[in-house]
């Protein structure tokens, strides 16, 4: 079955390509949020039927949370499994959006043309992308070129909590001979990126307790334990000067870079001032003797996300609160284990708060860092589809973020997986005006049919 | 003119007098919150009416914020100005009230029976006391016992913009003889006070911005400057560890308490541990080497009143905000001076943000702290009175709240005051469920008529 054709017709097939797209993004499918479940359960239908367009015995499969989607395409040759996440980050703060985050549409930037929506880059136009290339593929040949699974998650951006399960009560449905993950970015607007090394994380939540009610601080201030204060206390001892995390034992499963592979990332010129000056920002704040590169990729953090308590309106209102909270996250590299820091973060918590104070943790949540198995013969195949379609050479990349799914592949079903995306940097992911370049979106797919081809070979 | 008919009719119409205070209980006027700009209106103009309806010559006078309400009522004899403000706190958090903050009801308590609802004592409650005792006495005398000036503000508890120049711009019509503010409290629910010390206050809000936009946690974490983080650090430099505030110059003109005073003070036989024990609290948390009673109503304080950034809604969003915000406030005593305490705090943040952060400070207010002067006559003979009222010797305590306007009254009009309040510190003042003891309102009102009998005599 050969591949120009199956180019030629994603190309003429764009626009309409990029209309199913939208009508995606126009679900808001914020999977942390309760109030938007229906929403959730209405984009796993869309990508059912979706999928059942492809030929695909596709269904939406209920959980103890948001539903999976699963299809499956029968064919020869190699047994292919497909993982995007059609759930999406929660839109606020709103008020910094420039158009409703779910009326999605095509804008005219300096960058080029751009779909502009929540979703737009992750993970909705990044999982559409192999979407369309299967849809081409058999709109021009009348099937797939092999067999293809499709796990499409709801619940990614809320912590995947029945992810595990799931695989584990379909390991033999799910297994396959090589898992592509479409979740990932490029390493910058011309340059194809497979993602090798992934961070981990454990996510937390402090509710911290004092007194029993909110108190007016002309009466009880100074005498009466105030929790914002010792929240501050607690957060800025997180890390010391040097910007190092200061729980005990946090480094203890941390390697150093592999010299190979320091030396490919030296050799990138990353240039942190750019990366920076992009949001405003002209100093490293990380661990004072790392590269900016290592600071993002292959070393831990600790950060704090979110954090309230008091009095938060216009003027002014001289309260103590009872309660004070945050939100704190590590990013975890090599074989940290979330178990041990989660415990060793709640211990630091409970030896710093004073005899008047409790706490209690609601969340807690891990997932180890993943590094790729590169020998697996699909990551030189891929990398030359890619080098072909973008006209330069693909390179092998780290990433700060988390992708437990990788590890979990894995770890459960015992498959090698390859991450391949084609998100950029300013994407804003997460973030007010999330945008997919048209770009992305288009040469992805091209780029998905040239892997699957190079796979299938 | 003999005071015990007043008392009669004071008991006699105690039931009018509460349907009087509810119906002024209804108008959520909440000075701090833009949005109710008009119910602060309506509780203005429903004060000058009822001043009115003594026989004052009263009227709503528009300042740049809320209205003042000024009402004369001419007699011979001394020349008393009173002082009540008829805004009141916000209410958040709503959800802890057990019934509709402006919807007031007389509930029966194991401590009594009380008046419920946002205002009860702080400080309409309070302010009718004084109304009520004067209705009273009109109501048999025909006449109020002397010349009686009322000025009733609508900003209290949004820092009193308008205050000072008001009192500057009406200096001759306003200056009496001594003014009487009730917005105090009792020493404990037995034992009448008058207040003599009170603390003064610096407010402040940080504005902390970093990058230019929400960043994602997975791309950026660890290289970008997280302001969350670097608040977190300010705010627990502010104080040592045994509890003293780092601010340079902070304790210059703090003085010692005077022996007769503390002398007087530990004969109060305080008891910190039903104190705190109130709140479920246990452990006096401020600065060590200080008694209690010196926490909370001659030492000066740091406290962080309000935090937020970053995502603090439910599950994890990981985000690196771009801003980070806190109101912190500062109880001030001796003679120090809200100005220069207000610059040393902006210049230790700004000494302490790093390259990549900026700070604005949109707030910042102060005023100085107060001394009444108890050798004028009329703190005996309100001390007796009360004494007479509550059949226990009134004390002369400290305060630790803020009442500015007590020290306007002596700088701007040169006038002395007096404190007299019946508030209770159970009232849960600034809090969800505030009310006011029925037994305050009934006595605070004959206690104000005994006043009133022996300024006069």
């Amino acid at each position: 079955m050969s591949l120009d054709p199956v180019l030629s017709r994603i190309d003429a097939d764009i626009d309409a390509s990029l209309e199913r797209l939208m009508a995606l993004l126009r679900i808001p499918s914020i999977s942390t949020d309760p109030a938007y479940k229906e929403d959730v359960a209405r984009a796993a239908d869309w990508m059912a039927e979706d999928l059942r367009s492809l030929g695909a015995d596709a269904s939406v499969r209920p959980t103890a949370g948001h539903p999976m989607v699963v299809g499956h395409v029968d064919g020869p040759g190699p047994h292919l499994l497909f993982y995007g996440h059609y759930d999406v980050q929660p839109v606020d703060p709103l008020e910094l959006w420039h158009r409703d985050p779910f009326d999605p549409a095509i804008e005219d930037t300096d960058k080029g043309r751009v779909m502009r929506g929540r979703g737009a880059s992750d993970d909705k136009g990044q999982l559409m992308t192999f979407i369309e290339a299967c849809r081409a593929w058999k709109a021009v040949h009348g099937a797939l070129p092999c067999k293809i699974t499709f796990l499409l998650e709801g619940e990614e951006e809320s912590g995947s909590p029945s992810l595990v399960p799931f695989m584990e009560e379909n390991a033999d449905e799910l297994r396959a001979d090589i898992a592509l993950i479409c979740d990932t970015g490029m390493y910058d607007a011309d340059t194809p990126a497979i993602t090798t090394q992934l961070r981990g994380m454990v996510t937390e939540q402090i509710d911290l307790t004092c007194a029993n009610r909110d108190l007016h601080s002309g009466l009880y201030g100074g005498m009466a334990a105030n929790p914002i204060y010792i929240l501050t206390k607690i957060l800025a001892g997180l890390k010391d000067d040097s910007g190092r995390c200061t729980l005990p034992g946090f480094y203890d499963d941390v390697p150093e870079l592999d010299p190979e592979l320091k030396a490919q990332w030296d050799s990138l010129n990353f240039d942190p001032a750019q990366f920076l000056g992009e949001v405003g920002l002209s100093h490293p704040a990380g661990e004072s003797d790392r590269t900016p590169l290592e600071m993002i990729w292959s070393r831990p953090t600790a950060e704090v996300n979110g954090i309230w308590g008091g009095y938060t309106g216009e003027g002014f209102k001289t309260v103590i609160p009872s309660q004070a909270h945050a939100k704190v996250s590590f990013r975890l590299v090599g074989q940290q284990d979330p178990d041990k820091i989660s415990a060793a973060f709640r211990d630091y918590v409970r030896g710093a708060i004073p005899p008047d104070a409790s706490v209690d943790f609601p969340l807690g949540k891990g997932a180890m860092a993943g590094h790729m198995n590169t020998d697996h013969p699909a990551y030189e195949k891929a990398r030359d589809a890619l080098s072909d379609e973008w006209n330069t050479q693909a390179v092998f990349v780290g990433m700060g973020g988390s992708i437990p799914i990788a590890g979990h592949f894995k770890t459960v079903l015992g498959m090698d997986a390859l991450l391949v995306g084609y998100g950029n940097k300013d994407d804003q992911i997460h973030s007010p005006n999330e945008k997919y370049n048209l770009r992305s979106f288009h040469k992805g797919a091209r780029s998905w049919a040239r892997i699957l081809d190079a796979l299938t070979r």
